[in-house]
């Protein structure tokens, strides 16, 4: 190699090899391939999605509940999987409420954020009992008079949008302007209005960012977010049956990244809530993760159609791509493009032997998913492991461009 | 208007107004929407395909023959127009070949470039009498393999990665190692070895680059292109039957882009195609190009389902977004996210009265469909349109993403 490569992220904690091929719960990804007749593929680990769980579970206060919101990971085997680990589902969407009903899950467990809901969302959310958090006044006001029209007391919370954000977060969702949520000086009088007007009265949800791995920023912001919840509670003279206090952890993605400190958060949680105000004393105290709990459990499978060399750099061309995993290929979000962690699937653990760009089929330079890695020599036929797709990868990319269509779908 | 708004991308020529609303054909967007019966909406007009077209024609040489290369956009009724009024199309999978043969179009007018091509793919091709422009000489061995297998002479030609760019392009093609195509000093070898395996030779697909604006940079690399067939054909001593010379001509997507000067381009081209070598004197001469034909022809009609207000901020939250609209909402291949130009329907030419920002319905602060624009006065319940939306918006969207499906797509 006589040439620097490009570092890639660390391979996901778990994902161990056999006789140096990636294993995945009980086969190889040339097994799983294999048994599914095609490639690319998203393979997801039953193993350890439990066990993220498990370990969450453990760290944090046992009051504290956790939510999972569908976005990350809506495949139905996965949605099922999940609903049976955690306490509540966030959706962002009627056709997220369907995916729910269609995979047999209490819609009374699910509660439905986002700024653009339509009246006929509201209204099927509200007909299937679903917590509403409500993004403004005049939602607010449609979704009052759509429950009135049902018949029906709809369950309510507000949507706060914080005057702080989360610092370090990949994606802030507070502080300043935005339009998500009422911005919490509001917040009051929305909710004495809500009451007022007969509904059942959810709470708060305040969200203020995602993908942070800094445990400080996110123990600061928890604690934020009961402050602010307390002076909204003390301010409207209302109660607090509820309070989403969003997500935000965030999982290794590049190199040099670190995995959050989960336990000095849950520690940090335990304390806050041994010294809970008067008003958040009874409420349900939630987190709602997506990313977290998903998208170190799966891996994207692509065959090496081609291998090519041009002005010296090597390219292995695969039959993947952006079109199922967009943020992987750095187009999704991010302003300067780095390696996802990628391995050849049959040799998990040989030495790099070369640099080489894996690229995707498609006829863009966009479409890059290691650029100038260090890798074993790979042959054509050979797998190309993407590990962090558990989240945001196929139902989060344009799977319909240049005719291409979705990967396959797999929980082992 | 206290601050400054952010400017728009100019709205493309051909658009009208009835009474103050956008008109598209015979209808305006609201009646189109309402024929629907759904938000939101990709509306395609058939007059204004037709009239680029037209023009395109009139200003390039009679000798220069045109391809549509459908990834721009492969709505079935938009392709089965385009079939009519081009050349030949394109094509850069599998999927896109099927969805030719689906929209009962003749495949022996289609060529498929594309770096990742399966034994499948290729084989489905070949039997398709489909001419591929080959990426690298292990295609070239697999394709002779292929066509060997199903008794069936292939129709071959060159993908060649050239050693100059297209300058100013939004996305370069060329100049320097790139996964696409055969290093041009390879070339001649790979062309004798093709032609001497008995495959039917269709010479070369020379693509720069896409997205320029400049005219004089456009011209330039056509000459080079022409330059560099030439000096392959020669060192190889064979026929060149065919030329695609790539495509590249640009649609103005924001403030201060001014539209291709097609004009200048053709007489350029005219001139060069007068004082043709003896090597190309007979070829076909092509080019290719996608979102040129189809991009400026479509408009992205989304309905405003709130309107809020954070921090003297104005939201219009649409039930629209990037899961449609990718490239507008400044996520796909580029770096700093600029305004795509956008009317509110109704109001084509009423005078701007507010700042506000136009945001879709998913739960991300990367949907933004318009940033700070200077608009009319809007009202729940109006529609949003986002132009140049033809090309690459309804399959190059990631459709699913919080599960809210594929918008509806109309050409009238």
């Amino acid at each position: 190699m006589s040439d620097k490569p490009k570092p890639t992220g660390p391979i996901p904690a778990g994902f161990e090899a056999r006789d140096g091929a990636l294993l995945i719960g009980t086969r190889t990804a040339d097994e799983w391939v294999e048994q599914t007749g095609r490639t690319p593929l998203f393979l997801y680990s039953q193993a350890l999605l439990e066990r993220r769980m498990a370990e969450l579970r453990a760290a944090m206060p046992e009051r504290l509940r956790i939510n999972y919101a569908i976005k990350a990971n809506s495949f139905e085997p996965v949605l099922k999987l999940m609903a049976t680990l955690v306490d509540g589902l966030d959706i962002a969407s009627g056709g997220e409420l369907a995916l729910v009903q269609q995979a047999g899950i209490d819609t009374a467990r699910v509660s439905f954020a986002g700024p653009g809901k339509r009246d006929s969302e509201l209204e099927a959310a509200i007909a299937a009992g679903v917590t509403l958090n409500l993004e403004s006044e005049g939602e607010a006001a449609r979704a009052l008079a759509i429950a009135e029209r049902l018949g029906v007391t709809p369950r309510l919370a507000i949507r706060v949008n914080p005057d702080f954000e989360l610092k370090g977060s990949g994606m802030k969702m507070g502080g300043g302007a935005k339009p998500f949520g009422v911005d919490a000086e509001r917040v009051p009088a929305l909710a004495r209005e809500v009451i007022a007007a007969g509904a059942e009265w959810r709470g708060l949800h305040i969200f203020t960012g995602s993908q942070a791995l800094d445990a400080e920023a996110l123990v600061e912001t928890q604690g934020n977010v009961l402050d602010l919840a307390d002076r909204i509670a003390r301010e409207a003279e209302i109660a607090m049956p509820k309070l989403n206090m969003g997500g935000g952890f965030g999982i290794p993605y590049f190199h040099g990244d670190q995995p959050l400190d989960i336990v000095r958060v849950g520690e940090a949680l335990a304390e806050r809530f041994a010294a809970l105000p008067a008003s958040l004393a009874e409420a349900e105290l939630y987190i709602e993760l997506g990313r977290y709990l998903v998208g170190e459990a799966g891996v994207y499978l692509t065959r090496i159609v081609d291998r090519k060399v041009s002005h010296g750099e090597t390219y292995l061309v695969t039959d993947g791509g952006l079109h199922h995993q967009l943020a992987a290929s750095g187009n999704f979000g991010t302003v300067v493009r780095r390696n996802y962690p990628v391995a050849l699937a049959a040799q998990l653990d040989a030495p790099p032997a070369e640099i080489a760009s894996v690229v995707g089929c498609l006829c863009t330079p966009l479409d890059r998913l290691a650029d100038r890695a260090a890798l074993p020599r790979a042959q054509v036929g050979d797998l190309v492991a993407v590990f962090c797709a558990g989240a945001y990868g196929a139902s989060a990319s344009p799977s319909a461009f240049l005719g291409q269509g979705p990967a396959a779908e797999l929980l082992v």
